[in-house]
């Protein structure tokens, strides 16, 4: 099986997020995941739903702050191997063109 | 430290997803968390993080289907024991009333 | 139909949040909307996707702060009628007791 | 401003989702925003909330499905004019490499 999520994670802060996600990001390095980072959270792509969640965890815990906002958001497909590119490929594929706007 | 989270755990299935959710919310019982299941999903509350992701994990796990979606919204106040309720109690202070519609 | 949704609104700030919070939960009294605040959100239920997304984008407007999250989540079941109170009670039927801890 | 976010519609079907997904996506096409699709969702970049908010609507508007579910995620960044890439750049500055794995 393969399961893909997107996880955020930021402190509530007013200042500056990006050295805290950033450690948030590094964390990911420990486990057996798959990821990209992109301007709304960084998806992650696993093996099982232990290494999943035990990533996210420690990238929750990575970030500083008195206050942390996280979400993750879990599409498990068990019954498949299917990596989360082939998610947007078959997307592109319907669309018959890449899924982004010129813009 | 208290952690408030929302977990919504959902079979990707065009039946009745009543019995599998039920399934979820039964599978916080194992864990030393506080819950409430609302029309959206389920408020928990724990002492910890550890505690908080292993419920979810669990609860995603219980949850049977080829495909299974689930999100998990933190609220991770460090330095603070506010109990969930308090926070609608605050906004309730701050409206002069209930945060509910009389509909 | 009935869309039911969960609507987090949130300023990004250290401050507290309820004031701002309250200002969104008061916003959704100019629409057509049932709602109920809980500690991760507001669950709303609305008649039509119109008024929802409506009621949504005033409640966001609503919170002052130079950064504002939001998180709408929506569950929009074109086919039925079904009130959002009846997903809670249709879990409770199956575990058989309410979906709540005693914590 | 520059209002940045996450857009997820799925129709919830045990069918093979990605021309139903493929449609939320071209209805983007009518509005005034920048999209790109990743596995999780597409992120959306918009000058206004007002157009975020329609697009997103149509978006999940243009998904046929007897139930759909929708996720918005909204980083609205109300007195700065940041594109929604100078986040994913901003982190990677802090990490010193790229914020995706080698995997």
């Amino acid at each position: 099986m393969t399961v893909v999520a997107l996880l955020s994670v930021a402190p509530v802060t007013e200042q500056s997020m990006a050295d805290e996600v950033a450690k948030a990001v590094e964390a990911l390095e420990e486990y057996d995941v798959g990821y990209e980072t992109n301007p709304m959270g960084t998806v992650i792509e696993a093996d099982s739903t232990d290494e999943l969640f035990a990533a996210a965890q420690a990238a929750h815990e990575a970030v500083d702050g008195d206050r942390v906002s996280t979400v993750l958001k879990i599409d498990d497909k068990r019954t498949r191997d299917a990596a989360a590119s082939e998610k947007v490929e078959a997307v592109e594929e319907a669309l018959g063109r890449p899924a982004s706007s010129d813009r």
